[in-house]
């Protein structure tokens, strides 16, 4: 399979080393040969159609900050619609940053893939929480896969396992938390009784919340996310606006420590069920929906059997790349380039 | 699809209802029809090659103790080895009593299945508890599919999730709580400070322990599950006598009071790491493993994701049951009853 990688931040990166490490496993246990021959970053792109040395593109990406300025393949000539549109692959690999006011430029991109017939593999959750529907029914029309693992969960396999491992028993309900930072957030808030303030701070100093938080501390990446689950699995065809979001911002030691003493801590809850929502709710501790520090989980209440809870690590570069290596096996199962 | 259904205790009768509920929407969701040819219990069977009406058999069943007794369907002229090969069937469902001495009589009902080229399904642990191997090997050589999801974790799908969510991801160790009746019990010791014998009254009088526990409690049932896991998932060629296994018998109410003032609860954990083991051991009560009352879990750690938890009911008739219907679902695709 011939892939176009766009974007090429933390998860394209990480893909990257994925590639690296895993390419010959895969080949020799699936038949299954992948090769990258472009990657597009926000300054340019490298391309070379019998296939790219990743080590060489990654050297070039982290030595010059763009793949562009690679002597060989690196080039700025076309935009990447261009490269999308003029060269030949089987998957394009989308992996710009989310933007939730008009989805670009990943919603243009996951167009032109399809426009030039190219199945797509996205961690963006732009386009999916701002019009999943079209989006599916687009691919859908013409004949093209699409997957998203990698926008929800991290590398936690949420939506694949609803769709594969939840056959013949209707999931009635979700609930979750989604969103690692906030939860990371309100952890420190809970065990060492940190101002909402001082926590984000705390968190900023380790890497896990961005200069500018607010995506994350105000629910809209959770509302994102739980916009993709709400369409993908339970057939709402919502969009990001039907979410009644709201963030931790509010959320005081007082109540945490009020909530803490009857057993209970203040989690970032995403919910399905009459209504879509994104908001701070009290949990018991000892439910298995309790998980603590960056930890992801969902919890998928079924018709005939009860709970089922799934729990991991809700981001990273690498780990997010896991993901989006099984929607690329995925798809190569499903055009026959691996023979069941 | 044509079933014969060997053993109908909870899970079978679980199978029953579930058929009866579901077999509409499936037909028309999936294009598979599910017709149930012979249901075999202890004392005989009902037959009937055009498909048995299932409310009538259960009826039987719970009127007059065996389906034999049903006046139009039922008999007790053959053996059950008989009616598994004299009859035209493509699926064997066996859901007789594990037995860990000689895996009978499951062993012999799965040979026979192979011997007449039917597939399998099955909820019993004992075969593949005491030669995985030998079982798969024989299904393979004869092209044939063996399935049993419902041995381990009840409804919660931790084989199909490690098969079909984890992917170009190794899984490089185990954990988990795979019983349910000890963990009900090492809960209620954790939780009222009770003793393990009146904790045991007490679950016994919840219909949560058999009237003859040892098998819960001393951890062979755990053993069996993860006997199965460690063959299944992690390719260690074992069988339950090679896991180190230790009860909960000698847990003391002193011992749990001292691990939950440290932040611990005692747990019967499941472990594949050098050894292969099962006993009471602490587990960080913020854990995600550290799950409570009658709830199962396993953490598959891998390769390039870190760790992921499953957590669920881990039995019930009607849940393992709907654990049966997804391995049939699965057999259908395979072999080409369901198109993709």
């Amino acid at each position: 399979l011939r892939l176009i990688l766009l974007g090429f931040g933390n998860v394209g990166q990480g893909l990257g080393e994925l590639l690296l490490e895993k390419r010959r496993e895969i080949n020799r246990a699936l038949g299954l040969r992948l090769d990258v021959v472009a990657v597009v970053d926000s300054k340019g792109y490298a391309l070379f159609e019998s296939g790219l040395d990743l080590s060489e593109v990654l050297h070039a990406k982290r030595s010059f900050g763009t793949v562009a300025k690679h002597q060989k393949w690196g080039s700025t000539e076309l935009d990447a619609i261009e490269v999308i549109e003029n060269f030949d692959a089987d998957i394009i690999v989308e992996m710009t940053p989310t933007n939730i006011i008009d989805g670009e430029p990943g919603m243009s991109f996951i167009k032109s893939a399809f426009r030039t017939s190219k199945h797509v593999v996205s961690t963006n959750k732009g386009p999916f929480a701002l019009d999943y529907k079209g989006v599916i029914n687009e691919a859908y029309e013409k004949g093209l896969n699409i997957k998203f693992s990698g926008t929800v969960g991290g590398a936690t396999p949420m939506i694949d396992f609803a769709k594969k491992c939840v056959v013949a028993n209707d999931i009635i309900g979700v609930e979750g938390i989604l969103n690692g930072t906030t939860n990371y957030i309100l952890t420190k808030m809970h065990v060492e009784g940190q101002r909402f303030e001082d926590a984000l701070v705390d968190a900023q100093k380790m890497g896990i919340a961005e200069a500018d938080p607010s995506y994350d501390i105000e629910g809209i990446d959770a509302a994102c996310k739980l916009t993709i689950i709400a369409n993908s699995i339970m057939n709402r065809y919502v969009t990001v606006h039907d979410v009644e979001t709201r963030g931790i911002g509010g959320v005081t030691p007082a109540q945490i420590l009020d909530a803490k003493n009857r057993g209970m801590a203040i989690k970032l809850i995403c919910e399905i069920g009459e209504k879509i929502s994104v908001g701070p709710k009290e949990v018991p501790l000892n439910s298995p929906l309790c998980v603590h520090g960056t930890l992801n989980v969902i919890k998928y209440s079924t018709e005939l059997a009860s709970d089922f809870f799934l729990v991991g690590a809700g981001a990273g570069g690498k780990e997010t790349a896991t993901a989006v290596l099984r929607d690329i096996i995925d798809i190569a199962y499903k055009i026959g380039e691996i023979k069941v």
